[in-house]
């Protein structure tokens, strides 16, 4: 059980609270998906494709906090989710020291350094873990705007996968990006 | 629901099965992979790391054999199991083409084609679901014969991951490969 919780100021000057998510967000985190999805075509979960009813997302929320190499991270603006990190890890002994990250801003508030302040605490976070000691991602290979965030926080670009998604009928690679956590 | 079954021989002359799991194998799944993890430093299971109960592997064995994007290969040489091969997938509708494999061969019958007899009906099977289009898998970058056994059948070199996994307090890189299916 980590419990994790800042507040900031975005780019705009707006309060921005970086914290773990609780098992109460789950309904607002359902319609914040559902939302986001909608607003770009980078992402592997396309419009109608996130089905998780409230009991379940309440389940992953709490899976999340309760592993010590899992971290569902919200950025909250006025009480309002406008971002969302979440940190997937293994429970095998010879994965577990490995996260997955996806991170999605609401297009909204794209342009305020959300993203960037979701990756900080993120990395913050893993390396106060010690388990941690890799963070990967994978990123579609046309989003130039998030790799130049991903490599700006020392991400490297591992591997190009190929036909990683298919969206709107056309596959699509991605990069696959990581960072050593020492 | 495929039901696939190939009676070959093995480069020794044995008769050799490569069929689907079903429920039944259960038990003996879960004996061949507490044994097999015993016999090789490639995998990302050791000894001791795979705690299914039979309700569990029989769960796993019957969601693969519903699903058209996903297959568990058996390899059996006079009613005995001698390898397995998995292939999970996910059901998102941008991820559903992406097949992700493991394969294993117990070492008393290393060196008789059995892992080459699995990855061929694997690739047969992917190439007659229609929804499969690309299969992935992630290798030890120093398991030297299995990487010329992926290429022997296509699979490229996509990338290479670092720290992938961590055994006996040592990280090791792995290739990510990668076959189109088409």
């Amino acid at each position: 059980m980590h419990m994790f919780r800042k507040n900031i100021k975005t780019k705009s000057g707006e309060g921005l609270i970086i914290r773990e998510a609780i098992a109460t967000d789950a309904s607002t985190l359902i319609e914040y998906v559902n939302k986001v999805v909608g607003e770009s075509n980078f992402l592997t979960l396309g419009v109608g494709d996130f089905n998780k009813t409230v009991e379940e997302e309440e389940k992953i929320i709490e899976d999340h906090s309760s592993a010590k190499n899992r971290i569902f991270l919200v950025a909250e603006i006025n009480g309002k989710v406008v971002g969302l990190l979440n940190v997937n890890a293994s429970n095998k002994p010879r994965l577990k020291h490995i996260g997955d990250f996806g991170v999605t801003v609401l297009k909204d508030h794209w342009g305020k350094g959300i993203g960037s302040s979701l990756i900080e605490a993120m990395l913050d976070w893993a390396k106060s873990t010690e388990i941690i000691r890799k963070i990967n991602l994978n990123v579609q290979a046309n989003n130039e705007a998030a790799i130049a965030l991903y490599k700006k926080f020392g991400f490297e670009i591992e591997g190009i996968i190929r036909r990683d998604s298919f969206i709107d009928g056309k596959f699509y690679d991605a990069y696959a990006m990581g960072i050593l956590i020492n």
